[in-house]
């Protein structure tokens, strides 16, 4: 039978599925895959990407799918369809579902229509669904159980979510040695724009190239590119500025395996050849905070604490730079450093470049005693909890010139005492830099997933040395 | 203000929506714009794409908006947000959408979150809408009009498709000069494919190529590439093979414009420098079908009979292959032709590359008075109906070997009147070849779109000359 997906073993999805149903007190978990999603009419469909927690548990790539496992009768079944004849003709041979299903010790197989049934005649249990983020998961889930929109959200299971976070946090060495490979097609396509780029260019070019190369080495893009000259709007898809000599360009974006596990790097480079003196000395400071909050992951450390050693490290050199002033533990205590770096300092990654997103942050990033901060800057830190060997993740501080937050902080008097707002005037054209790597949390400390991308100024400027 | 979408003028939008709101009887005309659409987790975007008629009717390319136009009090109001400033942080500055609106001609914006009291005040007339092919439009139909998922195809009003179906039917000067553009971007990438392709490599790295084209040249995909030496899948979306000397590669894809109007062209070459003799055979069956089509094509001539045309051409050639046989118009008439050339000839394109599937083939293709055909083969025939002077279809005819389709007839013992079963088994392997180019209807005729791409068997072998 031909191989159409790429899979572990049959006993590594056994073992998940084990370690899950054991940490589950009792009801029917049901995993709904994902389908085809639509773009301007039904056929007509953007690349399938199946559900990462369906992808953990089941491994199956292919749209319509749904899993149950019935905790009490220690049981799992896959409910989908066979193609037709006709399918055949439209979208080619494949194997059959029962063979695909037997590859991750799946047994039992039944036709998708008779999932609604088999949940009726579960409805005296619990049954557990995680949070749906497709709506076409909320309709089904409205039709099989009898649920209104809005009761959802509410009916979702903590318990099962807990469980799935717990698993997928900590990542086998199968799983790093997949997420190296796409961290390393991810330097690969990173090295490729930072050799490349050109003043003149247009950022959709630059779009274009990486999304070219990604695909060209069997890969998909991990989450929308963010390639521009504007850094400062830290999720910009616009793709429409020119390059021009003098400004920097910001490259976050990251490859998937075909397995669907991630990468996720961000390097800013001058469009020139050369940095300036102002764009350097900002990137000596990021730079800084990069490696002083890499030097901090180990076991043990509350990511948190990372992240705010990132900030300190930013005042501390803003400060340096006459931008900041004040007492650098106060400032970043009472948020004001958020105006140069709003977001965090990180992100759990895996099977999603932000992994287990769709679980929620409170679940995957915080715990029932560590919550997260409604802090501007701080709120949108995904994760904070006390780090663990096995956990992937990123690190990418920033520091950025974002004008209409300067203008709103400087109308409303905010943080007068940390913040030269009459010294901010020269930085409203000057864009934001951030630095972005993997890392593998290991017993005794970190590992940098990949082969290294360069990151000194240096570096980076040798690199573009053959650059215009 | 920064202009970031492409739009035609004021008055054009002005002018549709004029036509549009005489044509219908009375009532309350809905248009859901599409929203962001989340891959594997919320905030995790595919590529945004508008809904197709909300941008014939009101342009703008942004999520999250709708729009309603009440036939009794002749207004029109656009339903949306502005951005807050800490989305600014994260999105960047965009123009506001008041201003946005006045460059389409509308001047009545109100926040998103009253849509629905608006249509609740309105519920003793009929509120039009087309029908939904997002899952969240579906849930936003449900939650405003209080129905359930079932009854939402039933209230689909087939006076407002009808209405939407003539106007977007016949493209203006300056949707054919937009479709053009498309075509030629398309043109551009197909030539560049067809120069680059080489024993050796993958499918993938074609589709990398295709897409890197394409959003290079500020397009994007006017629908998933078909990129396959499996030619005779018909939606082949796998890009799995390796080009092999002796194989055909079929390349089925085009690019969108900036302001979404579609090309989509099809081309099949040798993976080496030559045709074989009988791919070469074959090609100039297909291709004669293409021409002896096309002269065909005129006002007031039905696509239906422009199909059974090539049909007939395509049953020609496969007797004097030999692996036809009986009488042509026989054989075209019990649908035999049907296991070689399974689909139709050609679909209407414009802001979709098949225009207008979302409203259903029966009002775009078809008429009261000429309903679809059920035969296999003709049953995917999407346009049937006269011609009429600036339309824009695809003709796109060819002839596929498909070794399900050969096995399942030859098993039921169907068409043996006309197929020589027997002298398939040599074309097993063969693949498929298609040729497809992009046309508009002129009041004495049609006239090709863009420049023309090779063809010929020469032609294309020409371009091979330095391939592998």
């Amino acid at each position: 039978m031909e191989r159409t997906m790429d899979l572990f073993s049959k006993e590594t999805y056994q073992e998940r599925r084990r370690n899950l149903m054991k940490s589950v007190s009792g009801g029917v978990l049901l995993f709904l895959g994902n389908e085809e999603s639509s773009s301007n009419f039904k056929d007509n469909w953007y690349p399938f990407r199946q559900d990462s927690s369906f992808l953990y548990f089941f491994g199956l790539d292919l749209p319509g799918l749904v899993a149950v496992a019935d905790l009490e009768a220690d049981q799992v079944i896959l409910f989908g369809d066979e193609l037709s004849t006709e399918e055949l003709v439209w979208h080619g041979e494949k194997p059959k579902l029962v063979d695909l299903a037997a590859l991750v010790g799946v047994q039992e197989v039944r036709p998708s229509k008779e999932i609604g049934s088999f949940l009726a005649k579960s409805t005296q249990r619990r049954i557990h669904f995680l949070p749906p983020y497709r709506p076409e998961n909320t309709l089904k889930l409205m039709d099989w159980l009898g649920l209104a929109a809005a009761q959802i959200q509410d009916r979702v299971s903590v318990e099962f979510i807990k469980a799935v976070a717990v698993l997928r946090s900590i990542k086998s060495a199968e799983e790093v040695r997949e997420i190296t490979k796409a961290v390393n097609h991810t330097v690969n396509v990173h090295r490729k724009v930072m050799q490349s780029a050109q003043a003149g260019m247009y950022e959709y070019e630059l779009l274009g190239m990486v999304s070219g190369e990604t695909l060209s080495g069997r890969g998909s893009l991990s989450f929308p590119p963010i390639i521009t000259t504007d850094g400062q709007t830290l999720h910009n898809h616009r793709y429409a500025n020119r390059l021009e000599r003098g400004k920097m360009l910001l490259g976050d974006f990251g490859t998937e395996t075909a397995m669907h596990y991630a990468g996720d790097i961000t390097r800013t480079i001058p469009v020139g050849k050369r940095f300036s003196a102002v764009q350097r000395e900002v990137y000596e400071i990021v730079w800084l905070a990069h490696r002083s909050a890499i030097a901090a992951l180990r076991p043990g450390v509350r990511f948190l604490d990372v992240h705010l050693l990132a900030c300190r490290k930013i005042t501390e050199g803003l400060k340096t730079m006459g931008l900041m002033k004040g007492d650098v533990e106060e400032a970043v205590r009472q948020g004001a450093h958020a105006m140069f770096f709003p977001c965090g300092l990180g992100h759990l990654m895996g099977l999603d470049v932000h992994d287990m997103e769709d679980l929620g942050e409170s679940y995957v990033g915080y715990t029932d005693h560590l919550q997260k901060s409604s802090q501007f800057g701080l709120k949108s830190l995904r994760f904070g909890k006390e780090l663990e060997a096995g956990q992937v993740l990123t690190v990418e501080p920033g520091i950025y010139f974002i004008p209409q937050l300067m203008d709103s902080w400087n109308a409303q008097n905010l943080h007068r005492d940390f913040i030269n707002f009459e010294k901010l005037a020269d930085f409203r054209d000057f864009g934001g830099i951030r630095i972005e790597d993997d890392f593998l949390i290991t017993p005794n400390g970190s590992e940098l997933l990949g082969t290294p991308l360069e990151t000194s100024p240096d570096e980076v400027e040798s690199l573009r040395s053959n650059a215009g």
